[in-house]
């Protein structure tokens, strides 16, 4: 064996792009997570976990020209003598594990098979600001049926969701639209078959939300003059073969019946895009008999869904309350989750085409949301603090915080050194203690301890005046059998 | 680029040595991580997530004389232009990425750091029967103090959440050692600086549970017949070097007093041994102020813990009761928890020793435990399935599971192809159904709809006589507007 060389210390960082949750991060997307599988378990869904990780041939991202899988996953090969072990990756998200799984379980599960599942996917892909390469997911699918009603529950599942995880009903929209409607929208102007030019279009849709009807127009025939005063080429349609798409992204009116009329008359005699439209009718009565009126679910032309594999209706579930943005612009919050249905994936493995719908929520963006309306915040009370004033009767607070415990208070003693006071005292103030407890010498001598209120003492220090200090002391002592209900007093005080 | 291959189907499997987990698999796992970091949270533990790659130098599992990084851990190397890229790799534990976070982010924890974390880990190992490549730890650590506070603290929180959890006192023994105490019996025998005789006498004292007094006397000497009349070499050590190992190992008593005495006498004037039963006794005196008796926690010399990264306290929670084996045998279930002190590994990073202890709780192990006892079922209830008998009426059906479902009853409708009706019936029957919902043209028309109680029936099935049977029907005819009613009735009586 060679000699290991000396090696430098390792740093102790996270890989770029990668970062660490702590305390109520970690808790209350912990809490979102249960929440919502409460809701989709409601619905009939069944939770499946599938491993991390799979081989690189599901996944469905392995070039076959090149040695090493692309980039886009974190992929290896499995170590073997012959240098042909397989190659495996992360899971990017939890569709393609969810085809894999179907496939590989298809005798043994019930069809419809409704499954969620939620947990980290990664992504290999250049981090930035306030992107990661690990993050959630959290999706429900409804695999093995072509029934419409198989998305009206996705859609409707959806919107119980955001309720219940407290986004109240009208700051969130779930949008619906069919690609089938656009493709025949495409086919009406004669580009169905012309790819380039459909992705040409696409592409422009999407634009629909910021630059409005007169810059699509302008996007989709000579280009345009951007806000910067940059000239954006146009994808060089007629003005009359535009039309059919302008009549499409503003076929949106207010009652459902409406906005089906004006599709109607934009996909022409379009044969697949009549199917979207009466797709998107039966969506929309099913969801009507479920009681999901236009101020939760509306039929809407511009969602587009960049996804290549969706096949049907595609949904997005947008907030539609303002934030301001890091240059203090007021804007709208946008998308926190989407899908839609794809019949073709399940097909790579088997064959077979299995139809599928489902939706991903993006939790990371749903809890950014809750705390920017203020309804979570990431400050967190913590545990009671009993201080240690005497080193040789560990024993005395252990047992206090063992009582406290036994009485669900969440509390703990003060492992560190304990020789100076100030020092336990800034520790409880960084743990964000509610009560310090304090028993010396002289208390346990008189069968006594001191309990310290920190959240008033730290009002009172900020802004009380001498009368109110006196009135509402921050400070009490209690006889030492009494520590479990004035402590429980102080903290149902500080609700 | 180079033409692309026609690819083969993919072949729709896991990677070797992987699992998905279904259903109550997984709700039962978030359901028990749920109640355990309830515990933990109580005891004033802060949650920390970190991500599930780590650097390869972070996790410490880097040759530097080979170009891949060694078995054990799942690695790739980062893509860069010159080959350059830094290996990264799948946590292996929580412990590592522990001592990771801590030194990174020292400056802004506070001190002790109290942190659970839970989550999968992942080991490039061979698998086996039961033996997975990606399984759940569930970690807590003290980080930052050396007082043996904070090991009664662990210890008397391990107990709690097995309780917690669902073991009763009884069933579950928390049992603690101190690597100090063995190190100075080693010492005392004059093997203090020998590491390969120490390590042999360590794996001897392993086998005590298994081959016994005897046994392990014959191990440390001469040799032994095994069962199988196979002869396992001994340690060669002479009888008289022997005795110390046995005194230490046969030192428990019935009460804590008596084994320290015996452990005082087994350890000799070692300073080591000395200081590792002075600290045992504090943990011992710890513990009974909190109220933790020899019924849940015992000092216990056999415990030695594989990990060579433990400096002093060790501990174990064994599973007392008994269950059969594969071969339909009697045995302990053994180990669900163990863990100890370790003061060294955030000195990889920093330089300076930090102090820290903890335990891992196997989830997966204790689930088992759980559903061996009768405790928890994988047998689930599955969801209302109202019946489709006319493709057409889908709003109505859709109408009638948003009215359960807004109930709060888990329910679904049946989404496959309507149109065989016993199918709709074997699939209620699939999914562990308590109740089917059916109306048809005729119900309609009367305003009324049948509920079909499936518990009941397929009880009824089996074993009633046709007395019974008329006497307790298992379907009800109700107004439409009862639906809601009816069915929670039913449900209630199902219980």
């Amino acid at each position: 064996m060679a000699k290991p060389k000396k090696q430098p210390r390792p740093k102790a960082v996270t890989p770029k792009g990668f970062r660490d949750y702590f305390g109520e991060e970690v808790t209350q997307r912990t809490e979102m997570l249960r929440t919502i599988a409460g809701v989709y378990h409601r619905y009939g869904f069944d939770a499946l976990e599938s491993s991390a990780v799979e081989t690189v041939e599901a996944l469905g991202k392995f070039l076959p020209d090149v040695d090493r899988p692309n980039e886009g996953v974190f992929a290896w090969q499995e170590f073997d003598e012959g240098g042909n072990g397989d190659w495996m990756a992360l899971r990017y998200d939890l569709t393609a594990p969810l085809a894999r799984v179907y496939a590989q379980h298809r005798n043994d599960l019930h069809t419809p098979y409704r499954r969620y599942a939620m947990g980290p996917v990664w992504r290999n892909e250049k981090p930035g600001p306030g992107r990661y390469r690990q993050f959630y997911q959290c999706d429900a699918d409804t695999v093995g049926t072509a029934s419409m009603a198989a998305d009206a529950e996705i859609c409707a599942m959806l919107s119980d969701t955001l309720e219940t995880v407290g986004i109240p009903r009208g700051d969130y929209l779930v949008r619906v639209n069919n690609r089938k409607v656009l493709n025949g929208v495409l086919e009406a102007m004669g580009l169905g078959a012309d790819a380039a030019a459909r992705d040409d279009v696409l592409r422009t849709i999407d634009k629909f939300d910021k630059v409005g009807e007169q810059g699509v127009r302008e996007l989709l025939t000579k280009g345009r003059l951007d806000a910067s005063g940059a000239f954006i080429d146009g994808v060089g349609l007629s003005e009359d073969q535009a039309e059919p798409v302008i009549a499409f992204l503003t076929s949106k009116v207010d009652d459902a019946a409406g906005t089906l009329a004006n599709l109607r008359a934009a996909a022409g005699d379009s044969k697949i895009g009549a199917e979207g439209i009466a797709e998107l009718e039966q969506i929309g009565e099913l969801l009507a008999a479920g009681g999901y009126g236009a101020d939760r679910i509306q039929i809407d032309p511009s969602v587009v869904r960049g996804l290549g594999y969706y096949t049907g209706p595609v949904y997005e579930a947008e907030l539609t309350f303002e934030i301001f943005d890091e240059k203090g612009r007021k804007r709208q919050f946008g998308s926190v989750s989407g899908g839609g249905r794809y019949d073709d994936l399940v097909k790579r493995f088997t064959g077979q085409e299995v139809p599928a719908t489902g939706i991903s929520i993006g939790v990371d963006r749903l809890l950014a949301a809750l705390r920017e309306k203020g309804r979570i915040s990431v400050q967190a009370t913590g545990p009671v603090v009993v201080t240690v004033m005497d080193r040789d009767r560990m024993a005395d607070y252990q047992a206090m915080v063992a009582e406290l415990r036994n009485a669900g208070i969440r509390a703990e003693v003060y492992l560190g050194n304990p020789k100076n006071f100030g020092n336990q005292l800034k520790y409880a103030d960084k743990r964000n203690s509610p009560i310090a407890v304090i028993e010396g010498g002289d208390e346990k001598a008189k069968g006594i301890v001191q309990i310290k209120d920190l959240i008033l003492g730290a009002k009172i220090a900020e802004s009380a005046t001498l009368e109110e200090w006196k009135e509402r002391p921050s400070q009490f002592e209690v006889p030492r059998s009494d520590l479990v209900a004035k402590v429980r007093e102080i903290l149902d005080s500080q609700d």
